[in-house]
């Protein structure tokens, strides 16, 4: 790019054309900012401030941002207007053609294959504390193929998962056992089991539950260990129980081998309230598959334009190796958009190297009726649904509110609408009554 | 409180008058709000979301809600303004006070002495995604001493820390070495030696800088592990090297057992990248003083009326064990009111059960003549001064750097004006025209 600064501009080497960029060395990252001052020196700072903060000694002749600094490849007039629509906001879209849209190649030699650098060099201090920033959003990241085989990626992902369930021809279903917290070990494992036996693939703790007196995660672990197994005889289909084991770091250690000793086939970490390093540790050992939960991510990402784009989270989460990605999806409680819970699937299952998708599993009170939207949006059926209530409420109880979601798909395959459908149908018609 | 809600309203039961509260089993949270909905019924929506989402099963007469919702204590219209202040945004102040305060009981035995399961009830799903609330921010959070008896809280902490620099009455004085990123670890470690020799108390690795070909973790400790004894040795005054160990986690043990063997007397973690929770299990240990960087912290705290308080980040920090925390001072960089300063500060040293106090180094661009806003701040002398630049790129060279902070200290302490005091110190005098 012709870069509009004066020729004697110390910022002049935070630009790409400068250098002689090999692909492979870089990381581009992509940020949305608003400035009263000279956006191109604005853009300059962002780079000083995240890599190459001083670049010399006093005294010495010398330059480090050659190899290590972060460079500009282009600054243009944001024109993404889609990517910052806020139905509570209207005027965010108008708003956002008034920023900046910023490229910027990052040299990942600086911090090499590791998380939590690469988080400190995306997110940390130098992207929210540089010089003239009056807002900054964290929109997109792409990684070369030679920094992503430094990565193992999802184990299992999407494919893995369908094997161990047998299902191939339709979305996964979770099903959110509640009451999530009081109910003891036994009746609260009881509500899984019926679940299993009504169709449903995967019973799941809520995010809130944890090792706890009043549902002890080994008493847990044991019961519903033993009913996934038995569900899956009397069924003869497979199932999935998947255990949030989200603890202190050391303890998760323990709980990770505790599900397999238990016949515990799955296991979840609300990944942003542990870090995402440990499930990259914990990946690694490679034995169950990992789902993700979006705890303690929308305060980040939640704004429009300000802090990180939710498909970013989508990326690291499946570089930390995530074989399934429990996101914000639709509906006025997730406050994300349609685009947004768009393209975070894209993150989840578009080319990235070597590295196999995520299972995405956008979720938010969903039930039976939520299939048709889901489909149409994503036009694929690699897709898993996370409803609660919509199966642990059903009137006709777990067994029917799990089969109500299989009735739905149906339906949606049969091109019939769910109303229909649920003429000759109880569980369905009993699930459009509730959710009424 | 009186309910302002209906008898026979649902939401009552998420209001504490209907229960027994024992102080000790409750953390109390305080939430800002705004909606557009009745805001009792919407603060019940946050109780029930972030706890019992369903309180029982179908057909049985139950209910879990006395023992494990979390329940509202007080809603009220907001009065805290100041808490708002945005020099940015003068209407923030302004705006928040149509805003809402809800005061929140939450009984911990829900989720234990568990950072992360912490972290998800306080700032998971329940909160960012629960119905009605057009913004929300998390103010502030309180921990009955029977909880914090749980925690282990900062090994060594501001009284620690001074013990081991032999420094008690004055600020302690941090230098970021610089140029952070590409110069090789000789060099490195030769800047740090010789910003001691000139009076500083703690050489530190840049929050970016961590285990690189360029320069490598264990030769750049072993390096400055030395430089600091021969320091010592040379100068008869204690100093510290701390080391960013920020890394993935299995590799964040072997560094920090690695520290000890090169010397090297303090560590760095940035721990929002790697989680909280690591930063408890080597707390754990004990051996060495931990530090916090505020690296991912801004994306979730900087919006006004929106995230996370900033001392609530400093409470969890605390709780995981940093003996210190840098954190976002003051600054046009910082994007921080002077009131968010002041109230993190206070987290750090408040009483809070049996937890030592965190040292607070509140940082962005400091330099000689930071410590009179400081002190006048924070009526005390136990904080840290961070700066880079200021030290390691002084014109007379690193040694003169921390001499000139030394002098603006002893000048501030003399009751003389920096500039006064700079007539007879070369080093100030060079500092404030090289700040100019």
């Amino acid at each position: 790019m012709t870069i509009p600064l004066p020729e004697n501009s110390p910022f002049r080497k935070f630009y790409a054309e400068s250098y002689n960029i090999n692909p492979d060395d870089y990381i581009t990252l992509e940020y949305y900012f608003e400035t009263d001052e000279n956006p191109y020196e604005i853009a300059a700072h962002l780079c000083q401030e995240q890599s190459t903060a001083q670049w010399k000694r006093v005294d010495v002749d010398e330059d480090f941002r050659e190899q290590f600094a972060s460079k500009i490849i282009s600054v243009e007039r944001n024109t993404h207007s889609e990517l910052f629509v806020d139905e509570e906001n209207p005027g965010e879209e108008q708003e956002s053609l008034k920023g900046w849209w910023v490229k910027i190649a990052y040299p990942h030699h600086n911090f090499g294959a590791r998380i939590p650098n690469l988080m400190t060099a995306l997110c940390g201090e130098g992207a929210f504390h540089s010089h003239g920033m009056k807002t900054i959003k964290l929109m997109d990241v792409h990684f070369p193929d030679s920094y992503l085989a430094q990565f193992e990626g999802p184990r299992f992902g999407t494919e893995g998962i369908r094997e161990m369930l047998g299902v191939y021809d339709r979305p996964l279903t979770l099903g959110v056992i509640k009451p999530n917290i009081g109910l003891p070990s036994e009746p609260f494992a009881e509500l899984g089991y019926k679940a299993w036996l009504g169709g449903l693939d995967i019973a799941k703790d809520d995010e809130l539950l944890c090792d706890t007196p009043a549902n002890p995660t080994e008493k847990r672990m044991t019961l519903l260990g033993n009913y996934r197994l038995k569900a899956e005889k009397e069924t003869g289909k497979k199932k999935m129980y998947l255990a949030n084991i989200t603890d202190e770091v050391d303890r998760m250690f323990e709980l990770y081998e505790m599900a397999q000793l238990k016949h515990v086939n799955a296991v979840m970490i609300n990944g942003l309230t542990t870090g995402l390093s440990i499930v990259r540790v914990l990946g690694k050992k490679g034995q169950i598959p990992l789902f993700s939960h979006f705890d303690f991510i929308a305060p980040f990402t939640q704004k429009r334009r300000f802090g990180v784009h939710l498909r970013v989270v989508a990326k690291l989460q499946r570089l930390a190796g995530y074989d399934a990605q429990i996101y914000q999806g639709l509906g006025e409680r997730m406050h994300t958009s349609v685009m947004d819970v768009l393209t975070s699937y894209q993150a989840c299952v578009e080319p990235m190297g070597h590295l196999r998708p995520s299972l995405p599993v956008p979720g938010g009170s969903q039930w039976a009726g939520s299939f048709k939207t889901m489909f149409e949006l994503f036009n694929s059926k690699d897709f898993a649904i996370v409803p609660g209530r919509a199966v642990f409420s059903h009137p006709m109880g777990p067994g029917a509110g799990a089969a109500a979601l299989l009735q739905a798909w149906d339906a949606l395959q049969k091109g019939v609408s769910i109303d229909e459908y649920a003429k000759t149908h109880v569980e369905l018609q009993q699930a459009i009554l509730a959710n009424k």
